[in-house]
């Protein structure tokens, strides 16, 4: 079993505080030279270039504490677990032909092996530290391109599979809470202040999902042009941003609608502790209400801990992991409304 | 203070089970011969044909149990309450000039004075109780017409005000509770079917208004043509298909969506008991889903007594009366929400 509870093993995504800003990733896309791109019709290299990289990875210094996955032998259920704690992307998961994460034991840093590019290297951590998550990577890197030629070209600097990761191959993304500006609707003139800062948002599960539980994927568009401290520099920036606009957003509603936040809040309350069947979004939408309650100090009746263990376990893998066997999406949403209501103290009538 | 709750004096309308009819309601329209209707712009007449009707009333065996209200020297929030408990009608509540209201101790048996006709004698009792609430209006009525010459017509039978009573001048409603046909949108084809039968459907309270917490009053539409026993005898049999047909809505329900209705009742549940803000509508709604989870042994956790006592102080009228002072409807909705919280051991901060 790949992903565990083990306290000694806690999850990045899972040590989630009650802040604004949820958590940072910062990944670099890197390809071999002279190797076919994973994404070639003709996939021969993938196994070698795989095992490539792993023996180099065992000569780092520290490299033998990365733990192995090969995801084409993980059963689909535990690459969605992978996918829910934000540990792999949908497209491993979804891929097929030899593929791999290496993942350390606090699981913060990892590589992704033949996804759309042969090597990813990713760094996340709760809260805001895009410096702190992009040294980490960098260093990773660097000592991987001692021992590894990667693709690189000197006027366009870094080639990728996808030509929007040419350059630096430097993706750096925050998810973001952002309750207040989605109430009072603000959140339109934040996604078109992004968008001329050549900056993307997405939802929760990244590219083409929705902004469900009112959580924000931030990241960089742009990946050339730019140098890598530029990039950290100017993301922090719009972050800090954002943060400031929300934290006006729910000051602005305490003041002027305490009451129809505090109703919120309680009705989400109620809406957890009673349901019979809920599904994913709308959980979400509940486990939202009470993070924003606890970080306004509106609501004490949830530890924060719980909050992100219910996020994380009401998940549709994680759920399903839970009750030890497939679920239909019915019987889906009538579990998790059982595990909601045995959490926060619901009648089990 | 007209309305109470000394327990000697139980409102009929409070007094509802958790069947499908609520209660039964019969009234009968009158004029005194001679007399200009209520409705005439030239009102000289109404204080005498008042003081008239009083005096008659009070040499009636029995007649001095009656307790009389003039509605002119009420205060609004008074009419309003009497409107709640379907004791007067919102014609009699809003009118204008000397207008009263008689009702007997148990205030099952009452006559308005002055409305849109010169009285009107009106019963009503809990359940399905058609020809008992047409006996005992008919009784009293047989005495007053020993005292009092109504407007009669040989050929068109008693004459009023708007000709839609002309005739029997009866009217026989009952309040159902159809919130499985609602569900299942069978509810139109028993709009459809009931307007065949010359039949009205409407909202809670009456006429124009909206059918919240699932209550339709169901009504003759034809006073002439048809004797008082047809009138009767129709209506009985159209609210009995009407209840069979609720009763096979449930039965369907509670086989292949037991799950869906369970959660809708627990909803509701959670949602009273935490809410902050909540509207007449959506407490209708809510008290609906327990109303209908108590009925059919999916939910016990609120007596039928104390559902009744809250869809009555949740009205606007009664809550404020409660809170002893007028409230704006957003400090209503709070003070709504703070009565169910209060009365369903919901969280108070």
């Amino acid at each position: 079993m790949l992903v565990d509870d083990a306290p000694g093993k806690p999850c990045p995504a899972a040590r989630r505080n009650i802040g604004i800003v949820i958590s940072t990733r910062v990944r670099l896309a890197r390809n071999l030279a002279g190797r076919k791109f994973p994404t070639h019709p003709d996939g021969s290299d993938r196994l070698e270039i795989l095992s490539d990289i792993k023996r180099v990875v065992g000569t780092l210094p520290g490299g033998d504490a990365f733990a192995w996955r090969n995801i084409d032998e993980e059963s689909p259920l535990e690459c969605r677990l992978l996918v829910e704690r934000h540990l792999i992307s949908r497209e491993l998961a979804e891929g097929s032909g030899p593929r791999a994460v290496a993942l350390n034991p606090e699981r913060s840093l990892g590589m992704m092996i033949n996804e759309e590019d042969h090597l990813r290297l990713q760094c996340l951590m709760p809260g805001l530290a895009l410096h702190e998550a992009y040294a980490r990577t960098d260093r990773l890197d660097n000592q991987l391109s001692e021992r590894l030629e990667f693709a690189f070209d000197p006027f366009y600097g870094y080639l990728t599979s996808c030509p929007t990761n040419v350059g630096t191959g430097l993706r750096v993304s925050a998810m973001l809470h952002l309750p207040a500006l989605a109430m009072t609707r603000h959140i339109e003139k934040v996604y078109r202040a992004i968008i001329e800062m050549r900056m993307a948002v997405r939802g929760f599960y990244g590219e083409g999902t929705e902004a469900y539980g009112e959580l924000y994927q931030i990241s960089n568009q742009a990946t050339c042009g730019k140098n890598e401290a530029d990039i950290i520099d100017d993301m922090d920036a719009a972050i800090a941003a954002i943060v400031r606009y929300e934290e006006r957003a729910r000051a602005r509603l305490a003041a002027s609608e305490r009451r129809q936040l505090e109703d919120r809040i309680w009705r989400s309350w109620g809406a957890l502790r009673h349901a019979r069947l809920m599904n994913t979004e709308e959980a979400m939408r509940h486990l939202s209400s009470l993070r924003m309650g606890l970080a306004m100090g509106l609501f004490t009746d949830i530890r924060p801990s719980e909050l992100d263990r219910l996020f994380l376990y009401s998940q549709p893998a994680h759920l399903q992991r839970l009750e030890g066997r497939e679920l239909e999406p019915g019987d889906r949403d009538a579990a998790r409304a059982a595990l909601f209501r045995k959490s926060l103290g619901g009648e089990m009538n």
